[in-house]
């Protein structure tokens, strides 16, 4: 029998709040079995939300009342210290107190970070979390980790990143060996700036499958399985490829809706294009973990549809089920005590 | 009358030389009336090659003989110390003597950028040059530099990248106020690191059109004309995209590739995805320029084909003719003078 898993969902969060997450909650809990779902936000919104969907009174759905909710815009020092019944708070306070194994939130992720710092903790031995998520690759998916919550990341952190995308490359993809690449902007040894070469002798030193330096180009090109680099860094590559990805799909629909025949060829290609559009579909990758925490925290993009705010829910159950913070901390002990023996 | 503009091409550089750089150079002398080559290398390869194209009388080329070829693995300081006599140094020379006003090169980019600093040396107030091309965007192209000369970029360098990519851009398309934004993490004024931040008021307080932060999905959105950012940073966006479009463009052949009813769909398609891939061909946006030196460089991708490498001639020609590098020596003296009068 598989272990029953409860989820927090923070409702009001992201730029659609109960109307993605509602329908996301019902779709996961179709998919799975094993679930069960903790609604945190405004009890009448939730309630009457339900009752459109015809889900009042699913057994597998309990609701915990908030009374706030953080903006999106809002200053994450600002909801730390004001929003202490925040849809988002309250939901980390029930991972906190062990009522939910996970919490999945499209809320603004200053304050996500911020807000699961103060009230989980983070892992002995880690100075602060990283946020990671699998990007598609020509072959399969790749990790990448830090994407925006640490800037000016020193040697140590990015060696901590290596090992927690590490941690979670084994967990969820049973990879028993994820190949670990840090990003530089060459593969030669003499190439990038001081912090990747100390970073890169800390990871060659650990346990983990460290195949060197990796270039931009590599992230996509399905020969590594965990990127390592600073926040400042991924966050620029992660939206960079966004803004590609944009481009090129304009330039595909304005180039089919040149002209009758373009547009007679549009007709013919639209089934293969839309197969295409899948395989790179971002709401399929959409939820990333914020690792290091003493719980499990995963942030869905604030956009988010209920396609894609689902699967966030399905990643949570997955590192719930895997037990991705208890074996990265486990990890990290057995490092600090061999740093400690030499 | 349009004046001559005599350019110096490093024939032995790139991965394939000779035989991309010769008919490169046919290729942009037939287009531009205005324009004489110095064809730098070796004499024996080059004349050979030439009778092949049948264009060994041609009055607007000249051969200038060099014994040495910096290797593509080669590191920069070995070919700045033993290689004197280099296709890439001669062609620099030829510059530095005014026998030619620009040179290109597809050769090792940091021996180019050694070497070119060494001979050609930078303007007053500039520290190190800057790599700096332009991108495809929605709505036409963007300049973005640096792009891997500087790693660790101080905020008075970001500033001089600023300014740089400014001039160019004003020279290059005739545009009179183009939009500056420095690459950070978030528009908001709390996020990023203390280097962008100190760079923020920098670039503020100058005289250029600066527009604030940017983040990597504007890089492609069309909005900004100048994206400013640190070469590591920037080096890693632009191989990322590069990444990204490589696999994009991989998932398509193989979607138009899965069965008969989608190979159909190809034979209609395929025209206009060939329309589409021109628009964001890498070739036509090859040609980076090293700015601030006392001189015009270009540098050509390594791998260039030979419309790839006459597009980076061609470039060169418009540097030369819109006369870059005394444009930016010029504006650096009025800040420079500014600076000192407050």
């Amino acid at each position: 029998m598989t272990e029953r898993i409860t989820i927090a969902l923070d409702v009001m969060g992201g730029d659609h709040g109960a109307d993605v997450v509602l329908p996301a909650a019902l779709r996961a809990l179709s998919r799975h079995d094993e679930l069960d779902l903790l609604l945190v936000g405004d009890r009448e919104i939730i309630e009457a939300g339900l009752q459109r969907l015809r889900a009042a009174d699913n057994k597998r759905i309990s609701i915990q009342h908030a009374s706030e909710r953080v903006e999106m815009d809002e200053a994450a020092s600002h909801a730390l210290r004001f929003k202490k019944d925040s849809s988002m708070r309250v939901a980390l306070n029930l991972v906190k107190e062990g009522r939910a194994q996970a919490c999945v939130s499209a809320g603004n992720t200053g304050a996500l970070m911020a807000t699961a710092r103060y009230v989980l903790k983070t892992l002995p031995g880690i100075d602060r979390p990283a946020i990671c998520t699998s990007l598609p690759t020509m072959s399969g998916h790749t990790w990448m980790l830090d994407l925006g919550a640490n800037v000016d990341s020193s040697p140590e952190h990015l060696f901590q990143f290596g090992l927690m995308g590490s941690v979670l490359a084994k967990a969820v993809d049973s990879n028993h060996n994820p190949r670990v690449g840090l990003l530089n902007i060459g593969e030669e040894e003499i190439k990038g700036n001081e912090t990747v070469k100390e970073a890169a002798t800390l990871l060659a030193s650990g346990s983990m499958n460290y195949i060197g330096f990796v270039e931009g180009n590599d992230v996509y090109g399905g020969n590594v399985d965990v990127v390592v680099c600073d926040g400042f860094v991924g966050n620029i590559a992660l939206k960079t490829s966004e803004g590609v990805a944009r481009m090129i799909s304009h330039f595909i629909k304005q180039s089919f809706n040149r002209n009758l025949f373009t547009r007679i060829a549009a007709l013919f290609a639209l089934p293969v294009l839309k197969a295409f559009r899948r395989q790179i579909d971002p709401r399929r990758y959409n939820g990333a973990s914020l690792l290091g925490l003493r719980g499990t925290v995963i942030k869905s993009h604030g956009s988010a549809d209920a396609l894609a705010f689902a699967n966030a829910i399905e990643v949570a159950a997955v590192v719930v089920r895997q037990q991705v913070p208890e074996r990265i901390s486990s990890q990290l002990q057995t490092i600090l005590a061999e740093r400690q023996a030499v």
